[in-house]
């Protein structure tokens, strides 16, 4: 019997055990942060020399040099050639149907003409443009997903960006061919065998064979995301993520065994990811619970997964699905299951969720491999104000202000008065300047 | 004389010089860290009475509870009503122009049918949502613009933000009218006399009288910028700026006056403001030197002109125009003047700045105040990766999937094959599920 917390939204204390089921706050631990600044500081300093030394050090890799730490697109492309046709074929699909998806993303420009009275002549707009050059952080180890590098690596190339730079750690040497592969797939660049701090700081900064990025994106242990933190301003970076999660909300009419599997891929990614489910049935929710304990032992990574669920998952019983709604809200889940028969009439209830899977059918599973859309989820509550990566993370805008000199006659006083108010004369006067007749 | 630095593309040391001019790295200082790191644990402990004790500490305000921080909705009209006829209409008038412009920002939602075979009833998309609840930092004393509260508030307004809590400090009790009435004039809901990292702190996390928000925007000084620094996460946050530059491209035709009063505006904000002025035309150069040079000594804020133009100012001589617009791109400034006859077509070379001025009567301080677009730009390079502040930075999105049987069983093979390939049998026993006919 698995120990996964029950929870009743009836229960006087039901909003402080959900609080406290959902605390999760990242450690910013000082030792880390600590090293991590001296590893920036000093690949800031040495470039290739230092990374190289961190490499050999952190990898355990005997390399002398930098050309030692790339790999050619040779090799990527061997590693596609070399995968069982079924892996490349899955693969494959998969790249093109994340691909179809982003492409309904890019965010176009506009400009008008200034309609007000006085302004003739004035265009004011947006202009569009992809970022020169972006770092992919891919993680080596168990963590190393070619999923994740299709979809972080897609969206920017759909964008137009110009270079794409992957980073991946090969620590005693040992490659992902899979990872490689989603590499060529994906239109990465270049790609170099280093990890960790050092890799971050060598895409912020530049070193003499690794070009400087203006943004990095992908998920790495705490010490990436202590340097992708510290060096945000310098380059752009995408949210540090946090553990995992999953909410299904179900009417009960669902197979038990899938919701329990869905529940349970979300827990075996790690200890600390977090599996709810939300449903307005007693007896279908006792019914999941038997589902997990049957199919818990059958399970490889069943340690992993009763570790999840034990430490933060729960079973949630409501009153009805527009109070499961309420609770989704307040969760703000990184995925959100709508395991209802009316599905798409909850919809409209729902504000904060990173993704949202509309009926029975639509698993997570499906979504975090080739539904279309982007795995690259806010967590830990973050749907409340952040999106799904996407080609729009590596576009940026500028403002277009083309003013005539009827526009600035009109704009010149206002801003003048305004100036004057702030205590900013040569604002002032630079706006006055410009209101003299032609 | 003022001691503006000279550089000329054809120096042999030029982009060496060029990069320590924009060398600017927001010290981190681990002391401020610190007393923040402090400050934030603080008020998550003990709330309203933290930020009382630090206001009194801080502020110098002899407040004995939070209900004496808030001010009301109408001490906000009141102070709309009370400014002088002149002023309040330029604000009026410049809220409502930036409202027009940022109206045509909102992002849409899409969704579509997936037309690929196989994929019948599969629906994807991109649900828009407005965030719930937005904190705005404002700044007490000399920085302290009613400009900035419109170019903050107007568009979380515009999304649909549904509450807009304002933080400003008065140290020694003292309100800014003009603050108050621009508060009034862009819908905040709600504001509160607090500041510093205690303010932060209260919007990050809540307290008994201040509500937790999901994003906190707006400047601040060096703690407020570490304390936005380390609740990023926790809520959503804009981006840290640095001091504001400008970078005028001007052909030798334009007023030698209007360009030196330009660069002025950008110096008068403070010593570390950067003012750069790019030309291909050495006697236009010296004529805006000759300008500078009659212009400071007229200027009420001349010492702090002074400083910022000697310390980090330029005046630019490149081969031709062509030059000047690769020299921008390297910049990335916040400000771009193109002064220049057809700057039209010179604009599409031009692919980072967070806010382009086309033609001679286009001046920034027009932007600044009430051209339209937004005056929160990307500082420091930034505008390689990123956007100026709109309403997309007050919606999120969030992915549909929503997937038909058929869709599930021809998904449901290529994700399993892909979830064992990495390991995750959970993953592929959830799509494998999904596999059968109904």
């Amino acid at each position: 019997m698995i120990a996964i917390k029950r929870l009743a939204s009836s229960d006087s204390d039901f909003y402080a055990r959900l609080d406290a089921l959902l605390a999760f706050e990242a450690a910013q631990d000082q030792s880390v942060d600590d090293c991590v600044a001296a590893i920036l500081a000093d690949v800031k300093a040495r470039g290739d020399a230092a990374v190289v030394e961190y490499t050999r050090r952190f990898d355990g890799l005997g390399v002398a040099s930098m050309s030692q730490l790339e790999l050619s697109q040779d090799e990527l492309q061997r590693a596609l050639a070399g995968l069982p046709a079924e892996q490349r074929a899955a693969l494959t699909r998969a790249a093109e149907r994340v691909r179809r998806y982003h492409e309904r993303q890019p965010l176009q420009g506009w400009q008008y003409e200034d309609p007000e009275d006085g302004m003739r002549g004035t265009m004011l707009g947006q202009k569009v443009t992809p970022l020169d050059r972006v770092g992919l952080y891919v993680p080596g180890g168990k963590a190393s997903y070619p999923s994740s590098v299709l979809m972080n690596a897609i969206p920017a190339h759909v964008a137009g960006v110009g270079e794409l730079i992957m980073v991946v750690p090969t620590p005693a040497g040992e490659h992902n061919p899979l990872v490689l592969a989603a590499a060529a797939l994906a239109g990465v660049n270049r790609v170099f065998t280093i990890g960790g701090a050092q890799a971050v700081a060598a895409l912020a900064y530049g070193t003499e064979t690794v070009p400087q990025v203006d943004k990095i994106v992908g998920p790495g242990n705490a010490y990436v995301a202590a340097a992708k933190r510290r060096v945000f301003g310098i380059v752009g970076i995408d949210m540090v993520a946090g553990p995992s999660e999953i909410l299904v909300i179900c009417d009960g009419h669902t197979d038990p065994d899938w919701v329990a599997m869905d529940l349970f891929s979300q827990a075996e990614h790690d200890e600390l990811a977090q599996s709810i489910l939300v449903s307005p049935d007693a007896v279908f929710i006792d019914r999941v619970a038997a589902a997990i304990d049957r199919l818990l032992p059958t399970m490889p990574r069943r340690e992993v997964i009763r570790a999840a669920l034990e430490n933060r998952g729960a079973l949630i019983l409501v009153r009805d699905l527009a109070e499961a709604c309420e609770i989704a809200n307040r969760i703000a889940p990184e995925h959100l299951e709508l395991s209802l028969a009316d599905a798409d009439e909850w919809l409209g209830r729902i504000r904060h969720a990173g993704a949202i899977f509309i009926g029975r059918h639509a698993s997570e599973s499906l979504g975090d491999y080739c539904a279309g859309p982007n795995h690259v989820l806010p967590t830990s509550g973050s749907a409340r104000f952040s999106s799904p990566l996407g080609v729009y993370d590596f576009q940026k805008r500028s403002s277009l202000i083309r003013i005539s000199p009827a526009g600035a006659r009109t704009l010149g006083r206002i801003a003048a008065t305004l100036a004057y108010g702030e205590g900013l004369p040569a604002h002032a006067r630079s706006a006055e300047y410009r209101l003299a007749e032609d």
